[in-house]
């Protein structure tokens, strides 16, 4: 507590104050720690896809241990929450400013609860996560994030395929349509399927599918470029569309989905051929750093 | 044992006939399970970035039950294979073609035994599982795949940032550099890095960034761009070196790392500052689609 600045610092004014200081010099823990550790404070934890079986065991372990869970509402499937958070108390972070979620975690964790922030997927990718660390952080609470599985991979798996496959996708980008909370100039999903060979994963876009392929069309991309849509991925009720850049606004207006499909531009996750990876042939008797340019992670 | 079409399949002729196969339709099971959901076969897990914790709940299940664990070598961290499966024959893939990998795997299986294929990271970046898989189905043993936490999200984790940061980073790329196994035309990092919004994560790509960093100055990048290396994220020996695209290969060298690091390219790696989300501020009443696209994953 000692470290604690202002019982009612503006998280603004908080978020604002911590990245002054880190803008910097990082904070000692980067170096202290190793990701995966337990750390002390609150930790904010990657639920992954959904599936209770897709979390971390570090998740998993500090769901089970915590008596309050902030949670990031129906993006989190119900299904974890009642496998490892039913002795928790439950609280749905949808509609709740900082203003409110802060003080409350704060509180909690200052009367001595085990606290756990459970954003959806990992945390690192379209969370906002670090905005409540830092307000947390200048309230003398300490945080440290725990990464967990993104949908991108989990639609993956659900398709039997790989983001990069040889010749076919040599790259992955996550990205997000224009819209309210992106300027037109920095959509850059046209670039990305213009190279050919990138796997485009379209986080928080499907209410904008359609809109996001006439665009697509306009800039001169094939109509027939494969695209993938899979809703839920790892939920009970998980659900394939496919259908190319020309037929799969139509396609998922039918289905009806308007959040929470993952969508995935290419030919890999359309299943496309590829050539054999030159890891388990001709190239398998190479030095260690030649061979970790044609293996896995 | 009866779908078994021929005990002495050559490997590259099981992957072609798989992949003619599915060029035309998916297999079955896409549509009958949802990623994470226990399955038939042998599967092939990622086994995260390291840290025995990183792995899912599913990794550890199917690890603690298995009699032959088939993994990536020293790309998985030996801590996760003490922790996990100290009671299965271990072989280690590394040096051993798919001649020999599948031959093994396939009469394992077909023993009785439990059988796992443990990639590093998530099987979707970079790995190549998928022509095992296809080798070992043309076999008449199924498989099926496993999500993993990749080893940027572990990075990121514990630079205690996000790969996305609104007005930062609105995009991220997974990439690897050119070299024997990448034509330099298929070789995007200057046009990831050039958008200047872009988070771009190097895998396999260790021992090439000192070229790559050059060629990036040569297409005009900013020699100040900030190059955060993370080396062994998550492992107990994971280290962190942080330069610019202009110092970021000589400090490389200086430290001697040569694999295993993940190198990320842009400001939201390196820390900077960025601007609150929607989420929890003015925008938090609003209807479900369009929260969608202000939220995480």
């Amino acid at each position: 507590m000692s470290e604690k600045q202002n019982d009612d610092t503006d998280p603004q004014t908080a978020i604002d104050a911590q990245r002054e200081k880190h803008a910097h010099e990082r904070d000692d823990r980067v170096y202290e720690h190793a990701a995966g550790d337990e750390q002390e404070g609150i930790p904010f934890i990657g639920a992954g896809p959904g599936h209770p079986r897709l979390l971390t065991v570090a998740g998993k372990e500090a769901l089970e241990a915590a008596d309050l869970v902030v949670h990031a509402g129906s993006l989190v499937n119900s299904e974890l929450l009642s496998a490892y958070c039913d002795h928790a108390e439950l609280v749905n972070s949808v509609g709740k400013d900082l203003e409110e979620l802060i003080p409350l975690m704060r509180d909690a964790y200052e009367a001595g609860r085990e606290v756990v922030r459970l954003h959806s997927g990992d945390p690192a990718i379209y969370g906002a996560a670090l905005e409540q660390m830092d307000a947390l952080e200048h309230e003398g609470v300490p945080t440290y994030l725990v990464p967990g599985v993104t949908s991108a991979f989990a639609a993956s798996a659900t398709l039997r395929t790989q983001l990069t496959l040889n010749e076919t996708a040599n790259h992955v980008a996550f990205t997000r349509p224009q819209g309210k909370t992106l300027d037109a100039e920095d959509d850059h999903i046209a670039e990305f399927v213009g190279m050919g060979d990138v796997t485009t994963c379209l986080y928080l876009g499907t209410h904008a599918v359609a809109d996001t392929m006439d665009r697509l069309l306009e800039s001169g991309a094939d109509p027939d470029t494969p695209v993938t849509v899979v809703y839920h991925a790892s939920w009970p009720d998980e659900d394939i569309i496919e259908g190319t850049v020309e037929t799969i606004g139509g396609k998922l207006e039918a289905a009806g989905y308007r959040a929470s499909a993952m969508v995935l531009i290419g030919d890999a996750a359309a299943g496309a051929g590829y050539e054999r990876s030159y890891l388990y042939g001709e190239w398998a008797n190479r030095s260690e750093s030649e061979s970790e340019s044609a293996s896995d992670d």
